[in-house]
Parts: structure tokens; C-alpha cells; sequence
């Protein structure tokens, strides 16, 4: 009854996809709930965390359980290190998107501080860069995956440019500073949603090229000794 | 030619203590930047992650290579999948410790904002998380996993408390916003290395009895910030 390791292999890849959509659609709502002013959608976003958690650890233990019993090799066991690391990724992108509603709740008590341009502008970013890396990897598209970790550079400018209109929000009026450390908060989380992403590409080319981007400059590092 | 299996394993794990006592200096090292004002520290920290990050590179790529010429089965097999995920852990506790001293060096061009009482305990607390997560690693000694987790639930209301009192300065005087900020971006990041130890603590529970803590009751949840 032994099933074959490239339909287990599917199965854990349709999860991580779900689990990617679920996470991705996480980010949508949180912003929305920031735009709308609506707890509602925040509650949503919080609660979707649990089914997050669960999935990750399904993906894990299905990940452990091909590992033990079929003994992948080569682009086989790449695929699954890749999997458990993207899964990793994954459930901290959920986390994030659970701290930006907790920041949205807090300010949907107060009136607003500003119109919204530059926040649903880097929210808008940071979803593609999500939704590239999980088709760069379903497409094994080690370009794609290379587009992904430069679009990181866009959002790093705009959350310092965010960072410091805040500020000096802050600086100017102390009866912003609650509202604008919660804005803060939550560019800050965005900003750390796109390095999962970069994380998830560079896990992508590792899977499809066989070698490990992270650290470097995109060049491809010398050998390393072993340990 | 062949190493045996437990030589590699043996390796991976001196390996990776090498890098828990790197990450775990620079922590200590970044706490000591902000209280004596040194910014030759913070150099030093920011300098030594190149290291970590190359020694993170290291340690996967020998479990990669582990994995897919040995093919390790239950216990040795856990203990590749903890190796890696500790290792993900412990680079990112290097990379918030380098944030911590770049926070400290904005911090050093400005008088200080107070005298630091609970943030060097903070910082306490979060190294002994760190320590003893290892050690438990090293001893397979779920207890002393178990209450590192337990821990965790001190280092959040320390940091709350931080919050709290931060945020009345920030509002109470503009003047203070900038180091304010700087402060709670630095206990921030404290937090959030123990959520790493606590990550690390929780693989041990699965690498030594082969069970799933993570997202359960058994112990407390990964904390989630309501900022």
C-alpha cells in the first residue's frame, strides 16, 4: 500500500499552497481592516491564526514522515527542505498579519491620524512579493524568485520613509504618539512580512539550483568547508 | 572513507553550540553597548554577524549533505530537523541583536533618556532563555525545555511594563519621542529573542520525545504581542 514519493511529494506541495493563500489573504484582510476601520475583519484575521498553526504542523509532520520512510535524495530532498522552511516562513507571515490587526484594533479606537497613501502602498508590495515567491516556487522559476529578493530594497525605502514622517508625527504632537507608534508597528510588521518573502525565494532558488543565496549578493559563494 | 553517522552528528551539534555561544555573546554585548555607551560594541556586534551568518550556512548544508548520503532514521532524523530549525533561530537572535545595537548607536549621539533599571534585567532574562535552551539541547532534558518555555511569560510582562512607561514619556515629552522609541524598538527585540529560545526549547521537547509542542497547551503559546 506503500503510495509513491512523488504523490506525497504533491500533497505536501498542495498544502504549503494552501497554507500560502491562507497567510496571503491574512495580509489582504489586515490591511482592508486598517482602510475600513472594521473590527470585525480584524477578529477574522486573528482568529484564522489557530488554522494556520495547525496546517504548519501538518506540513511538518507529513515533511518528517517522507523523510523517515522514503528516503528522498537529491532534488527530492531539496524539495522537502525547501517546503519546511517556506512552511517556517509561512506561519510567521500569519503571525505578522495577526500583529498588524492587534495594532488595527487598538487604532480603530481613536480617530484617525491621516489619510492612508504609502501604508496600502507598501501593504500592496508586500502581497505581491508573497504571492511571487509561492509561483516562483510552484513554476520552479529561479528568475522570478531573483525579482522577488530585489522588490525587497522598494519596501525597505518606503518603511524607513514611513518611519520618519512618523516620527516626526510623534515629535510634533504628543497626542499623535499612540496612534502613530501603532502605524509604526505595523509598517514594521509589513517590512518583516517582505523579508519571509526574500526568505521564501532564496529558499526557492536553493531548491531548484541547488545552491544557497542567503547572505550573499545574488553571486554565488565559494565552496565552504565542511564542518 | 566513510565518517560514521554519529561523528557527522557530533560535529553538527559542536557546530552548533559554536554559534549559540556567538549569538548569545552578542546579546550580552549589545546590552553592554547601551549601558556603558560604547559604540566600539556595537561595531563589534554588527560586525559578527557576517560570522553567524556564514556558520548558519555551514551547519545546513552539512545536515543537507547528512540527509541525503546517510539517511539518518527516528531519533538521528529528529535530531537533523531540530539541528536546522535551531539554527534558523539562532541567526535571527544574531540579527536582533544587531538591531539592538544599531538602536544603541542612535541612542549614544543623545543624553540618556533614564537610568536603565529593567532592561538590563530584561536583557538577563533573555540570555539565560538562550543558555538554557542549549543546554537543554545538549542534556536532552526536557525539563529544563519546559521551563524555558514557562519563562517566557516573565520576559513578556517585563516587556509590557517597558511599554507602558515608554509610551508615557513619548507622550508626556516630545523631546524624549526619538529615545523613547529607540528603547522600545531595543526591549522589543529582547522579546523577541525569547520567543527564539522558546522556539528552540519547544524543538528539544520534539527531537527528545518525538512529539509536537508548537501551537499546543501543553506549553504556553508562542506569545503573540497586542502591539
Amino acid at each position: 500500500m506503500e503510495r509513491r514519493l512523488d504523490q506525497d511529494l504533491d500533497r505536501v506541495r498542495q498544502a504549503l499552497l494552501r497554507m500560502g493563500g491562507m497567510v496571503e489573504g491574512m495580509v489582504a484582510k489586515a490591511t482592508q481592516s486598517l482602510l475600513e476601520r472594521d473590527n470585525q475583519l480584524c477578529i477574522e484575521v486573528i482568529e484564522s491564526d489557530n488554522e494556520v498553526d495547525h496546517l504548519e504542523i501538518e506540513i511538518d509532520e507529513a515533511c518528517h514522515l517522507i523523510l523517515g520512510t522514503k528516503q528522498p535524495t537529491a532534488v527530492d530532498l531539496r524539495f522537502l527542505v525547501a517546503v519546511m522552511k517556506i512552511n517556517s516562513d509561512l506561519e510567521r507571515i500569519g503571525d505578522s498579519a495577526v500583529n498588524i490587526a492587534q495594532s488595527v484594533v487598538q487604532l480603530n479606537d481613536q480617530p484617525p491620524l491621516k489619510p492612508y497613501i504609502d501604508l496600502p502602498h507598501l501593504s500592496e508590495l508586500v502581497q505581491a512579493m508573497v504571492r511571487r515567491s509561492l509561483d516562483a516556487f510552484v513554476r520552479r522559476d529561479t528568475a522570478l524568485a531573483a525579482e522577488v529578493c530585489q522588490s525587497d530594497d522598494a519596501v525597505d525605502g518606503l518603511y524607513k520613509q514611513l518611519f520618519r514622517e512618523l516620527l516626526t508625527y510623534m515629535i510634533e504632537d504628543p497626542k499623535t504618539v499612540s496612534r502613530a507608534l501603532h502605524l509604526l508597528l505595523i509598517s514594521r510588521n509589513m517590512e518583516r512580512i517582505a523579508d519571509h518573502a526574500t526568505n521564501i525565494a532564496e529558499d526557492v532558488i536553493y531548491y531548484v539550483e541547488g545552491r544557497d543565496l542567503r547572505h550573499s549578493s545574488g553571486v554565488p559563494e565559494p565552496t565552504r568547508k565542511a564542518i
